[in-house]
């Protein structure tokens, strides 16, 4: 009896020199995290013939197949149609997708073009995964071995499907096994630094599995063990994860998968009903910009100031001239002015400042490109710290953000920097 | 005839949610230089009885297949012995190979452990192919459509030994072709409109063919021709390409493939030698972090104002406080005196706003969530649009950046918007 996942990438971009399938990444963790091994991937064109024979085999040979993409409008998506060739099913119209359909383009107040009603096509006793975030709604169907899954392509559609749709409909499908899992969300620390520290507890144990995802300024160490009932596998997690958690002590800004440090640091502020400003010169806008992607943060955010140039930081933020002429824009005079300025600025209680070399190009001899400047100012003062990142001007950017909002958590909870 | 290639790559560690097969990237572009389309790839575990069955099937079907990794010493590595099995050949010990394993053992001073020799044993017929970066040689053999290739599975051994043995080898199995490619890079369109736009003219050609990439406020649409010359094959691309090209229009910002919109702008301002200013407010700070993604923005980037309360917009951008109370935030006059206000404030030739209801919260009847004003002051005057778009946060500030950015493309090529 099959026990495995495959996984189906669809799309001709997806075959070309500059595009990988990242979406199987995100549904190998999820089947994964419910005792899946996903034993072969595809990528495959959009060609009918050859995704519907491909659909056939995999559905043969395995418990669980997932088809990601090709569920668009256009004639390229080809998918819907390829699972009703390989299956011998029809495709039906759903009178329920289609006022779904309908309403989702009332809503966003455009014409829905011809071609769309294809997405309400169902095929025969499947049933349609919602999709907030697009048009086309996925489709699960249960197969001989187990369960078929249509997803579409885009990300920002296909992950919440997985979480909210795909996974809970497998559970039943699959063999009765506890999978318990424990999230260290970290900041502070290089991913080859973490692995030194924490690969000698981790090692020790096959249950729970370990494992670390990374990007810039920002990793997950989640710790997966399956056991019969919830209360062997907590205390598998306990015993591998209260010495990771002692070894990483408050470099851990959250144990919830979800919470991004931004999301994190909304919550404290609120906590402490403080609000916040931001003061940027190389970061560019991206502090504040990931402080406000949260639904509701106009409760803590205040403004924020992108002073590129240095007649900007005098006239916005009233860093003194002299000051600036003295130790340059980089550097920490400069970045404590900026942050005060700010704060001074909009009454907030707290805020950030950033000044650095992103590169490629700038940077003296005392501060190399990658080089930033780091300041908090708030009721106990002003706090500035220097850093200096490795990678290119994206990593840079990415990394002083995080180490900016960073410097905002450790500050509300009191902790050292 | 088949003339098609496809790749497989050989590894369990290529199955975690951790890992991508980046190695056929590579592979597919030496390819699609020689003419040969890959049609579907692969990724399959350290399991030899499926890996055979895969490899059956692919040489069956296409007429280069290209198999990555599984070519080490250990007992993980089976990709010799599945060839063996799914084409019925004997794998030969290779006295050259032997040696050569054997002086290259000691040119780095290691001793030769017992399980190395599998790797001087050759595929029946197969000729060695080099690896100055590593001990397992690559293999490659003649099929009834065309070739085999069995290439190691680290980059730095990997690259090398495509360009410099498999596409010498191949040059000749294979038909002469070109391939030239034409990019459309376009904004201010949704895909299933873009789409309807143009299916009717791309539908008529199977050469060139015509990808479609989007992401939030932003297409990709890409034709790609074959044909025996260059000049055929730019005849191809202008026959397909002209009519969608007159079809969008000045939505196209770029026929660069690697051209983003920011960048764009970044090009127009040095050009008309002017600079730039935002005021966001729903965006959050989106805006001035994309402008200020490019090396050398401070060329033309003077500062931006993320101003998030009512207070700040009156303080910072002189927005007066009776527009607001008469208007509200999010209107067309509060949006214009942003743009001014930045404008004024920094001295630059040009000022973005943007003020909306990202949501999921707020909105009015006459602005639900969604609406976004745009504005632009400049040396022309100032401009508003209203926007409305569908979807959730997320998306309706990545696309008002976008709307924002493009307003400021318009306005410097004198465009109509």
């Amino acid at each position: 009896m099959p026990k495995d996942a495959e996984i189906i990438a669809i799309g001709s971009e997806l075959l070309t020199p500059q595009n990988l399938d990242t979406n199987s990444l995100v549904v190998t963790e999820h089947l994964n995290l419910l005792g899946v091994d996903v034993v072969t991937k595809q990528v495959i064109g959009d060609d009918r013939a050859r995704l519907s024979e491909a659909i056939r085999v995999a559905v043969d040979r395995s418990c669980v197949v997932v088809l990601i993409g090709g569920l668009g409008p256009t004639e390229d998506d080809v998918t819907r149609e390829a699972v009703a060739d390989a299956l011998d099913l029809n495709l039906v119209l759903s009178l329920e997708q289609e006022s779904v359909l309908i309403s989702r383009f009332r809503q966003i107040n455009r014409p829905m073009a011809k071609n769309n009603i294809k997405q309400a096509y169902l095929l025969e006793g499947a049933a349609a995964m919602p999709n907030p975030h697009g048009t086309a709604p996925g489709q699960f169907l249960s197969t001989r071995h187990g369960a078929l899954a249509l997803l579409p392509g885009p990300p920002r559609e296909l992950k919440p499907m997985v979480v909210n749709e795909l996974i809970p409909r497998l559970k039943p499908v699959l063999p009765r096994r506890v999978i318990r899992v424990r999230t260290f969300r970290i900041t502070g620390i290089g991913e080859s630094d973490l692995d030194a520290m924490i690969a000698p507890v981790y090692k020790k144990y096959q249950n729970p599995a370990t494992t670390v995802l990374s990007s810039p300024g920002d990793l997950t160490v989640i710790l997966r063990a399956q056991a019969e009932t919830e209360e062997q596998a907590d205390s598998l997690l306990r015993e591998a994860g209260n010495p990771i958690a002692q070894l990483l002590g408050d470099r851990v800004y959250s144990e919830k998968a979800n919470e991004s440090l931004e999301a994190l640091v909304g919550c404290l502020l609120r906590k402490h009903h403080a609000n916040i400003a931001t003061a940027e010169s190389c970061t560019g806008g991206l502090i504040a910009a990931r402080l406000t992607e949260l639904a509701g943060s106009s409760d803590f955010f205040v403004a924020g100031y992108v002073t590129y140039t240095d007649a900007q930081k005098q006239d916005v933020l009233g860093v003194p001239k002299d000051l600036i002429a003295k130790h340059g824009a980089v550097s920490e005079p400069v970045a404590a002015a900026m942050a005060e300025g700010a704060r001074r600025r909009t009454g907030a209680s707290y805020a950030l400042s950033a000044t650095g070399y992103a590169g490629p190009d700038g940077g003296t001899e005392f501060n190399p490109v990658g080089t930033v400047y780091l300041g908090i100012a708030g009721p106990g003062g002003t706090r500035v710290v220097r850093v200096r990142y490795g990678g290119d001007r994206y990593r840079t950017r990415m990394w002083a953000t995080q180490s900016a909002l960073d410097l905002l958590r450790k500050t509300l909870l009191k902790l050292q920097f």
